[in-house]
């Protein structure tokens, strides 16, 4: 067993946060912009985000979901109006006071006081007001139920501490919002919009999650109940990836969603919202990503496979792109997950061996270089990212198989390792929770060990409420742990309550969290 | 010749305007939100504007440039560096001066004193600026360039006056942006975009274009110079539908772009930018919208066959269901212009006739209506948004192919509609253009001969620039007239000037404009 040189500077064991920020960074994926807490997603990044979009969009069209948009600002009145919704949200968010610029007199620009805005408009940190103000509008009676919506958006929640993709003051998500004739129904478009997230996750993120409902003190502001799927990051932590909110008819009643029942009666609308955002990015990374950089799942790269001929500036160069442009023809012809292969053929100025490092870093699935040789030989000398070394010998583990053969097999190469990538992080994520702790003296020492990444703990709970759960909130808090959720299709509880002693009625995850 | 029941109330001749607001309505495209200037898209004019994204974006990548996204919001200090982006664009913008609402003690919110930005932050009315900023950073060495980028966001240009789509405070778009290390190669890239944007609006949104360049005192703030497509509405007047803009060495120069060249000297980038907005749903609505509500392209609607079967609540119902369920399929297995076809099939409770007349108004380019007649006979009743009306009955144009024939024909009649809508239009707006005015006398008698609609007129100039030019501007501002552009590969000129009298070097158009 050799040593290998890996193409990062930082390795994930010995410091994690580091090692995500120099991923972000060497893979061309995002950057401070400069702004506060707003970061620019580039290219790589975003064409990851936009393949998010695209796969996520195309399940919610199929659960006849439609798009829409709604404006980006919102009247400081139907902030006012959500008292319980205020309180989540009122704390930090970006506030328009002025629509108009004038010149101070010393070269510099100040907001014109003659424009200052009768109302503030705050910027849109979720869109549940404004959207209610639209549903209050459209549905009339109960033939206009359910109304179904979703939006693609960019919001703002002001944060002191930002990480990139994690948390930032603005970022990118789709936001759904559906109105119900009743509750039934209402809690069923929850659990679908949930389960659509744990397929998306999962099958197209290849990140294994755990769906559930969270406890009442992590619920969304003003819902009645709020669902998540929770994925465990190669730190042990927990990301909470997606939620769904059943919200009873409390928006609706802030917002006057009414209609007319089938028997001439008025009754106000149950309404579900739903998000996922630009923070799967970073659970991407911090899911798939491994010491030399980003691992991009195959149904997700903006590049499956990438073809670098080894140029050397010299008139022989011509017959060894047209060798490769054969071959991205071919590839391009073939299928992986549904679609055709996304395949480059990258000739830009560059030594090979430098661009093979680039996308390593940046986790293109696929990379196949050809020099003369190869081509003389009629192969093609491919990595597989997710299995990059040659642990005997430390070196990159190149197939060669004829340009024929790696044409034909990219479709089942790329869909192995899709499944290749999941079953890792499955495999990792099991090896990482315990399930045999029942005290809090254990619970405490189990995350006092010093182990690095602990991991999550499975307890039973007798699911307390109020000044009970505020109590467990506490104890939890001081470990530095939180309730991450109640996970459907467990087992039943057998055991006492790990806090207060009483029988248990469920299990819940408990872990550190993002 | 019967006389027809349209489905609006407003005829085009009428009141173009008014017509135009309620095809918006009836068409259920978007309404107003109840925020200043902000409007709400509803699905299915955003359904349309996914359309043009989807087919623009595919364009947009297929020339190589990445989507990348930047800050929402964009510091003061950027606004100050750019003098002359400044005068453009610094009179009317959203500014964002507190980052923290608290309780007014009166029950209301007001922005925290405490929490004031020490910069004001300006909600991006456009986003060379920050870019800039990026592609400083990125841009090191000629071997950094070109670089490529697109960005499709909300940007808010304050407005007093607005109108749906064409003229709102937010609004969606997508911005080109590229640095290039030559004037030669940022000019062929303008062209390339103005060519993309021809190509996009005549193939795509079937609306005919004249790509042109602007005339001086029409260019984009701090631009060397500006190019448009401008369509003619069916009101006569011009709607510049997407411009690209030649920056020159300007911006590169505010935000520092530079680059060491092949010889190691320092050089400044030369950067385009180019942007297409929700304003073209504007022109899609006065371009191909009639008495009877909207008619889509097939290309950009989001349903383009859409089937009702004629249900009455009975047992016989669930046979029809089926019947047309499997002309659904059949539909979906066909392709019209290069892409699966997109069909629906319409079960919601409801009378056929009244969802006829919602589809109508909503421009699905072809309604299938199915009876138990035409069932029993093993036809269908097919209607062509674009040829609605037999007129001499004054009814609907119902063809009744079988439904074999219907399926297997779909493509091919769906890119006939395609046809015939840009021919429709090219032939309305050729017909609108006068060409022999060579006197600003005639110019005036023209337009003031009380036509309502009297459309564009093509004229000679000597290019005037500075005082000259002013002059021209404010004779035609009189007349409520502008100057659209410069057309490509038009005739040489070969009259005097029309408004200085000296030999003219060029053709440009006159017209009223949005």
């Amino acid at each position: 067993m050799a040593a290998i040189r890996h193409a990062l500077n930082t390795r994930r064991e010995s410091d994690f946060a580091a090692w995500y920020q120099e991923v972000i960074s060497a893979a061309e994926m995002a950057e401070e912009s400069g702004v506060r807490g707003c970061m620019v997603i580039r290219p790589w990044g975003y064409g990851i985000w936009e393949r998010m979009q695209r796969l996520l969009d195309d399940r919610i069209k199929a659960a006849g979901i439609a798009n829409a948009y709604f404006p980006l600002f919102i009247p400081l009145a139907n902030f006012t109006r959500e008292a319980e919704h205020v309180e989540g949200f009122a704390k930090e968010m970006a506030v328009v006071t002025h629509h108009r610029l004038i010149a101070d007199g010393a070269g510099g620009l100040v907001p014109d006081p003659d424009a200052k805005l009768e109302e503030p408009l705050i910027v849109r940190p979720t869109s549940e007001t404004i959207i209610g103000d639209a549903m209050s509008r459209w549905v009339q009676s109960w033939r206009d139920l359910p109304l179904k919506l979703n939006q693609w958006a960019n919001v703002v929640r002001w944060e002191m501490r930002t990480r990139m993709f994690l948390r930032t003051s603005e970022f990118l998500w789709q936001e759904g919002h559906t109105a119900h004739a009743t509750a039934e129904e209402a809690r069923e478009e929850t659990m679908r919009a949930l389960e659509m997230y744990r397929a998306f996750a999962e099958d197209d993120v290849a990140m294994p999650v755990i769906a559930g409902e969270k406890p009442e003190h992590e619920r969304f502001p003003g819902a009645v109940e709020t669902w998540s799927i929770e994925a465990m990051m190669q730190d042990g932590k927990a990301l909470q990836a997606g939620t769904s909110h059943y919200l009873g008819t409390n928006f609706a009643q802030a917002a006057d969603i009414r209609f007319q029942d089938s028997e001439g009666g008025q009754a106000l609308a149950h309404t579900v919202s739903w998000g996922m955002s630009t923070r799967m990015v970073g659970g991407l990374i911090m899911t798939h990503g491994d010491d030399d950089g980003l691992r991009v799942p195959p149904a997700l790269a903006p590049q499956q496979v990438v073809i670098l001929p080894m140029l050397r500036d010299k008139p022989e160069d011509e017959a060894l792109v047209a060798y490769c442009e054969e071959l991205r023809a071919k590839i391009a012809e073939q299928s992986a997950l549904g679609e055709p292969v996304r395949v480059l053929l990258d000739t830009r100025p560059g030594k090979a061996a430098a661009k093979r490092w680039d996308y390593v870093r940046k986790g293109a699935p696929v990379i196949i270089e050809v020099g003369g040789r190869d081509m003389d030989n009629g192969v093609v000398s491919q990595l597989r990212r997710d299995a990059l070394w040659n642990e005997a010998s430390g070196k990159p583990a190149f197939a060669t198989p004829s340009r024929e053969e790696a044409a034909a097999g990219i479709g089942a190469l790329l869909e192995d390792i899709q499944s290749a990538l999941f079953a890792a992080a499955a495999a990792r994520r099991d090896a990482s929770i315990r399930r045999d702790i029942a005290t809090m003296q254990d619970l405490e020492a189990f995350y006092s060990s010093g182990e690095k990444y602990p991991g999550w703990v499975e307890v039973q709970w007798a699911r307390p409420t109020g000044a009970a759960l505020e109590k467990v909130v506490e104890q939890l808090k001081a470990l530095k742990l939180t309730v991450r959720n109640v996970p459907m299709d467990a087992a039943p509880a057998t055991r006492a309550c790990i806090f207060t002693g009483e029988p248990a009625v469920e299990r819940i995850f408990i872990a550190k969290a993002y």
